[in-house]
């Protein structure tokens, strides 16, 4: 029945991040549209449950999930608060994957590397019954015309001004690394920037938010009881963690706080 | 190894919006036993987080999701409170869609223009290991015998009487119109359904749940910061909405709640 | 673009259970580097909402809503509080589908009938940028193994000794059923492990968690109102419920639970 397209498209995988949550319709409106103007395309989930605006959080979760995707993956990312504004789309092509994003911040992890284009192309889009859903009537068309073996290009032009998340890259000094805390994940682990690769191995005291690590682990096994460690983390950086429960709960810790690893 | 039917169910669509919630096996089984009956099909989530036996809540997602999926997709909803007692199991046909659901009234904003059968085919039921769980028993073999492209005509009689709930339809006189909260989503947005065609652009007072709303907007980002506004929601009817808060939290608005507009 | 592993793959089931939440990139990740490794496979959740590292949970999910899946399905179940650790990685055969899962006691439901093997493969694993998510760089790539269609023996040598929770099966005595309850649902059931089948239809008195039970029902729209009943469950062993409300909130019960049933 849709013979066609699906020879186009069948199998080419698209990943979805939004803030729409699981209780709505939002999302399976989105995939709808992707099936429909790229049959056979796969869906897959990163988040849905992204906090309502939180561009931040979807950034790092995007810059952390979608570089585990295989070549020729479609990345949608629709946290969007300025829906309905003039805000750019845009669609970003980096080693061998594209993405698509409102033009807020959330793709900043990836532009290093990245082409970038805004994109203009409103005869993509769909006469939506409201103008307010821009996940179905204009980010879904974009994505799925990628999804169709269509060349970026097609989509706009190249753009050199992105917007950016302010850059608060960890620092590393004499004895010290300095950096903060990225994400808070549901076991209550605290992920940071600071690259695992920048410590030693030998003996630190760690602060953040209110915490003293001075304990070290390879993994989580080997923490010890009761106390919070540090660990080389699963994204490349270091981890505070504590064994069997919520180190986040426990100490208070949220993301943007410092944290402070001094070497001995 | 699974050859003769693959051809045939390879890529056919099937939504599923239930509440089985996530933590449970539920959602998981009625998945395998489409697969197994009907290989290669693809099931695609519209939600499982519908509140325990809410028909109406389950019905406005239903209505709202399931237009935007391609032709052929089969549309599977089990809102089932009577779940084992004799209630009929429908199929419905619209447009070129199908949906299999209990005959409980939550295929209700779907019976205009639809063919409507009542199934009577119990040699498609699996015998499960209890008589509880109909979802995977009897509504995965019903939806999974029209994967196959089996014709719906086949799964029982048509029937004039389905089930519906209450109707409320909106209503506009002379300089006002009315209505009710028909849904209100994970941002806090209250979700009418009062046709946005309806509203002439102009000055006007919407009252709803305690609050006087005098303000309008396009699309959220043109919100006014701190005061509520009406605005022209995705399905097509009109919206309340609250730039970066939620207006349900913060009016305490519900689901029911009526909606008055008068126009100036 | 995949062509060549595609042809192996391609409808390739594998199914994930978690305790990885749906917040994080965890689940994304897996599925990422499953896709990346066999091609064309589609992953299907159980569930990714376990509570933090409860196994025993976990292991009631899996044992049921494994069987529901088409023959040849693989079971990739990731719910490792000992991650990074020694503890070994299994792959089960059980009837026409494998297991992957950690060496912890998920398995124990469906250990009778399977052949166990220890994976020794260290060559599949992924160097990850971290050593703290064997889900992503171990327990994917020995489930894409499978996937491809390459044989379990090609993993690790076969092993009599998988670790084994506590096994407390159900008793009968002259007129009593003696059991625990192994699960509560979204909808505050309360699910046991005594057959139906031990149930005679009788007159009994049920006593669980501070309840006495005297009434029964076939299905849940058959309850008494305002009192709870005994039905057979979903899975065929006995199920108590509440109509309309949450047993489990109502009354305080909760997994583990002793349940007696007194025939008369």
């Amino acid at each position: 029945m849709r013979q066609g397209a699906e020879s186009e498209c069948l199998g080419s995988l698209v990943t979805l991040l939004t803030d729409f949550g699981l209780r709505d319709y939002y999302v399976a409106a989105v995939k709808g549209v992707l099936l429909g103007l790229a049959p056979g395309c796969v869906p897959l989930d990163i988040s849905h449950q992204v906090d309502p605006g939180d561009v931040e959080g979807a950034a790092f979760l995007l810059a952390a999930a979608a570089p585990r995707f295989p070549s020729g993956t479609v990345h949608l990312a629709i946290v969007d608060p300025g829906v309905g504004s003039e805000r750019r789309i845009l669609v970003a092509e980096r080693d061998t994957s594209s993405y698509v994003a409102p033009d807020n911040g959330l793709l900043t992890p990836l532009l290093d590397r990245a082409r970038v284009r805004a994109v203009e192309r409103e005869d993509l889009y769909l006469e939506g019954p409201g103008s307010t859903f821009h996940g179905r009537d204009r980010f879904a068309p974009v994505a799925a015309y990628l999804l169709r073996g269509e060349p970026a290009a097609g989509l706009g032009p190249a753009i050199q001004d992105p917007v950016r998340l302010p850059a608060q890259p960890p620092r590393r000094a004499e004895r010290t690394l300095r950096g903060r805390i990225l994400h808070v994940d549901r076991f209550g682990n605290l992920i940071t920037d600071i690259p695992s690769r920048w410590f030693d191995g030998g003996t630190f005291t760690a602060e953040l938010s209110g915490l003293q690590v001075t304990r070290w682990a390879t993994h989580y096994q080997g923490l010890p009881a009761g106390e919070p460690a540090m660990l080389p983390g699963s994204l490349g950086t270091l981890e505070f963690s504590l064994r069997g429960e919520s180190l986040a709960r426990q100490s208070g810790a949220q993301r943007g706080d410092s944290v402070r690893v001094k070497l001995r």
